[in-house]
């Protein structure tokens, strides 16, 4: 038991050290939210200094206790556990609480205070996260536990509060977590019954108990301020193996503010001067300095942390006998934990594919996986029910299972939002590259979580099928437009739309290689040809972001640039065009954002600056496009819903075959050559 | 009671008419699913035939109950039954299921075939869509039903489907009706224990019961088969007078398919012809011809017609005499039915707000929406939780509660995705133009619902404060980037990001006269100033999506265009750089959707083609500012995440002060004389 014992008045001056380290700083701060930390305190304090298991020397401890604050706006009652706990987070950084440059801003950020765990604010995310990380806790058990060496035992506890459970997210990864039986969940439900707007009871009167019972949780009621209640709970939550547990702890917001607290003005403001003082005269709190900590309170918590060091010193001996005892478990370890990727991956993966015969991009991503998941132990994911149609089922291995955690596949569910918050945790967990897969016209249904991930710069790898409006007879609310476009705008997200299987097997080893950061990748659902190259090697322009794959001989009257599906067309149209005299480049652009990482040089040999006659070919919206097409450009994009029909029609009726498109071209160059200033971008003349 | 008696021998063969009505027109379009039809046919029937109130020759009728086929993917089960019911949609609509130009497309389209009352497909949006379909009826209700005049008491039927309810909008969205204490919502959970991966137990383990007894509905439990059951079940759901019913139906997917049946092959594919045949076989129903339709069913289902045609006869006497006995009442109905807006709301809002201070775009559109719901009956809306920020309370208007309808304000809780499904089903119950309001970020929490109102084509207003990086202290996780770019990529929305007090009332009417499609407001959370104009009026220009705030005399040198808080920092910049020479116009741009809908003679006005020298300044991402910088532009945009400080820290770091803006322009203009023909979109060279 890693508890150190406290006389209560020690225990008293602790919770109320951190309730007023959270005033003060909010108070400095003129911003941010006293109300949850003071509510939070008592049963955060419990947990704290009795149950959670870590090391501030060593915050990556990879069995150290996960702790989420799903209410990232109560941010500051983080920041005091982590600095009064010892973690690289020093007062000063308390007093720089939501200001430029700081580690302690408005909401927690996993990268920049130690001991974040995931970066949480936006409602939901944290609860969905937690569960990642206690299937990866899970699983790393599974694989790597052996008799005498409990490796992974810990657990994953949160804080959430009635906006978490009122979004959607919650309840999805609520639903999975009690299905699959997570015990080693422990989420403590901030219940104060005040939201924003007034009284939770204004727009919730869930019987969360009720709910929570039927996703399978074990449920306890406590009063939120009785910290032996909390004690008792805890515990209780930690003997139970066969559910994840929801505690539900009544609390009182802005706890001891006398005129504020139980009321939204507690919420999201500082609580300003005079309530401070009356606050602090109430609890018997010294009115200076502000952001006192007593000396004793210091002292209890680094009582704490030795003990905590010696449970890590422990662990770090059991683990130097674990590596001796079991070499290959723990080599498989050190390349999990480092991520690692074979260095020739990329041939590899190519090797898989078959180029003799058309196949879907999807088909070819789907047998890519298999190599991959040969060579990439930690590699794993899941669809969120669409396995059979996005191909992403890893064949040699078993799936995640209530009490069978040493397989790779996923079964989401119908529930895109919690996977994507699943999958940021797996990554979080340190170990596992997991992928997530969907239709992309579903990525709006999880897009909260694409940002997150990149934000965290983890490795998730988004597995978009049925990229496009040729996905056919399902129709215009399955056909994506805008998502291209809309997942291009987002900072730090590579997203690739390969256009045969050797593109799509590049395009995968590029995702394993991004360590940094989330890769999406948009794959087809219809057949398409392998594209004739020059070299075989030629696919790996990809890795550029575009390339040529063909050039006429002689001068250029045009570029044909394309993406995915619709790079076959543009070869097609070239041929056609060819006929007609006319001498075209064909570039695949699978990627935006691996082409803006190149130099101006290879940029300028892809597009030339001379070459003004650029027509873009992307059954999607145009508006990613513009530059690239330059102002006399043409985009045959689309700026309308799809429709409901086979696939073939709809290429025909839109304009994607290889005839329409060379029709169009030729109209186009036609009305350059007539109007050479005129400008032409997307049919329209635009404003330059 | 609207009930036919039939004979059970006939019963049996109208629901065998509709489950191969639906076999047929899979197996002829080789793609849709009939496992749902299948299995769903013995209670539709009786809900049909016995329950549901329309009329087919009047599909607007207000008082016809709604009937939503949550489970989209079942659409050829709905197309049966309106074409056995009467409705317009003919045999050779549902021989061409599935193709181009046909009513009949893959997932049921609103505005397509009669009777359809949402468009579904994307899961759990049906679900959200009838909870405000049935808020509606109880705001419709409140209003205008006298004594012995029930103008409104019709209910929402919905079929759903386990992925339904997987998905997080039909939590929320279920947990804010049975707060809301719906009993004018049934609905009936197909549970066939298929899903696309298999068993729905792979992935799903809920107690359907105990989760919606938690939130507050009443349940019943039927084998889905039993038409009597179902018979049973409906009725004492009719009965039901406090909480939202949900039936759960067990049914066997592709009920009488002798080996599909409860499997995952019955879901969402053809059965083929084999297995067509032997289901005909097992359940007596000749092979040839395909699509039939005994004459006996026909009859059937007109006799039921006659009955409802009658209760509509008698609705409509009713009415006629409501509107000489209320002449005011009807009065304001007819213009809520007409979506009527005063032909001078434009002056009247323009007139609400104060253009003497600085004000944050928020604060002015909440002064305006004051205005709106005193001239527009029909407005009514609200915020997922947060209304003291959004400032969207109609403050002379109640809220929505239990058993409490007459008023026009939501808390929707924390639930931005149910939120935007109810809001569009409010929109699709007609006489209503309601807003739902959150902050930009959250909008990705509600993506899903923006793209199908666009394409329904219904008039919801979306209130996105809070819209850039200056909201400050909250940090990254709180600040859009890409938000406004992924919105305007969006067919069919406009999304308008209003300068200041002027532009924001010019906007809400914008947005209050557009009644073919959703508009985005994006608004400020910090104070802006008003912009100086030439004349009052100028603001007008807004119409246009862009237009001429300020020009210097002489010879251009350069153009700034901005958008919202920004355009008072281009005309800072255009005075600072007037000082050192530069003759800068300043054009305020707050969309883009507006602007494309203008001539080019006017587009030309605003940005003339001579003019290379543009400089963009939006504080979000450039993506969609290409088509407007023109090649050898300058965009001041933001391509990573924003950071935690007060907002005047943050547009200092970022560049985004009058003195920075200047800086990079000078510099910007002295690149361009030295390299006139060198690009410089985006500061970095592009490829043109």
């Amino acid at each position: 038991m890693l508890e150190v014992k406290v006389e209560p008045e020690l225990e008293q001056l602790a919770v109320n050290t951190i309730r007023f380290l959270a005033v003060d700083a909010v108070e400095k701060a003129k911003s941010g939210h006293p109300g949850l930390p003071s509510g939070a305190a008592d049963y955060a304090y419990v947990l704290w200094t009795k149950y959670l298991k870590f090391n501030p020397s060593v915050p990556s401890w990879q069995d150290r206790d996960r702790f989420v604050l799903s209410a990232g706006h109560g941010s500051m009652l983080l920041y005091a556990l982590l600095h009064l706990s010892g973690y690289n987070l020093s007062m000063e950084q308390i007093k720089n609480f939501r200001q430029w440059g700081s580690i302690t801003p408005g909401h927690p950020e996993h990268e920049l205070a130690p001991g974040v765990e995931s970066t949480t604010g936006p409602l939901g995310q944290g609860f969905a996260n937690g569960v990642g990380m206690a299937i990866a806790a899970k699983m790393m058990a599974a694989r790597f536990n052996r008799p005498g060496y409990p490796i992974i035992g810990h657990r994953v506890y949160a804080i959430v509060s009635d906006g978490d459970l009122m979004e959607g997210i919650s309840h999805e990864a609520a639903s999975l977590a009690g299905h699959l039986g997570l015990d080693n969940i422990i989420y403590i439900y901030d219940d104060n019954h005040i939201s924003i707007e007034g009284d939770t009871e204004l727009a919730y009167s869930d019987d969360v108990e009720d709910r929570f019972e039927g996703y399978g949780w074990h449920v306890q009621r406590i009063n939120g301020h009785d910290r032996k209640a909390a004690d008792e709970a805890i515990h209780a939550a930690v003997n139970e193996d066969r559910r994840p547990s929801l505690i539900i702890a009544r609390t009182h917001i802005g706890y001891g503010a006398p005129h504020k607290q139980d009321t939204k003005d507690a919420h999201g403001e500082a609580l300003g001067p005079e309530e401070v003082e009356a606050m602090k005269k109430n609890l018997g709190w010294p009115l200076e300095p502000t952001f006192l900590v007593p000396e004793s309170v210091y002292e209890l918590f680094s009582e704490r942390r030795k003990l905590l060091e010696e449970a890590f010193h422990e662990w770090s001996v059991m683990f130097m006998h674990y590596r001796e005892e079991y070499p290959q478990e723990a080599r498989v370890w050190a390349d999990m934990m480092g991520l690692k990727v074979p260095d020739n991956i990329t041939d590899r993966l190519i090797g898989t594919v078959d180029m003799s015969k058309d196949a879907a991009t999807r088909e070819s991503s789907g047998v890519v996986m298999q190599e991959i998941a040969k060579c990439v132990p930690g590699f794993c994911g899941g669809s969120a029910d669409l396995a059979p149609s996005t191909r992403t089922i890893l064949e040699d291995y078993g799936h995640i299972e209530k009490d069978r955690f040493d397989g790779r596949n996923f079964h989401f569910g119908v529930r895109e939002h919690a996977m994507g918050g699943i999958c940021t945790g797996l990554a979080l967990n340190g170990g596992l590259i997991p992928y997530a897969a969907t239709f992309l016209i579903f990525s709006d249904y999880m897009r909260p979580t694409l940002r997150l991930a990149s934000m965290q710069h983890v490795q998730v790898v988004y597995v978009y099928t049925h990229d496009s409006v040729f996905l056919g007879e399902d129709g215009p609310t399955h056909e994506p437009i805008e998502h291209l476009t809309s997942i291009r705008a987002i900072p730090g997200i590579n997203i690739i739309r390969p256009a045969d299987a050797a593109e799509t097997a590049v395009a995968w080893a590029v995702a394993m290689k991004n360590h940094h950061g989330p890769t999406a990748l948009a794959l087809t659902r219809q057949k398409v040809p392998q594209i004739q190259r020059q070299d075989s090697q030629s696919a790996l322009g990809l890795e550029k972001g575009a390339y040529v794959i063909s050039d006429p001989d002689g001068q250029l009257d045009l570029i044909l640039i394309a993406s995915g599906s619709e790079v076959h067309v543009a070869v097609a149209a070239a041929g056609m065009l060819a006929e007609n005299g006319l001498k075209a480049r064909v570039v695949s652009f699978p990627s935006h954002e691996l082409f803006e990482q190149q130099s101006r040089e290879y940029k300028e040999t892809i597009l030339p600056p001379d070459i003004n006659n650029r027509v873009v070919i992307e059954a999607a919206s145009p508006m990613s496009w513009y530059r690239y097409a330059g102002p006399y450009g043409l985009i045959i994009g689309l700026d309308r819903f799809g429709a409901s029909a086979p696939w073939k029609a709809i290429a025909k009726e839109l304009g994607y075959t290889p005839e329409a498109v060379t029709q169009r071209v030729m109209e186009y160059i036609e009305q350059r050559r007539q109007e050479p200033k005129r400008p032409t971008i997307d049919g329209a003349p635009a404003c330059e």
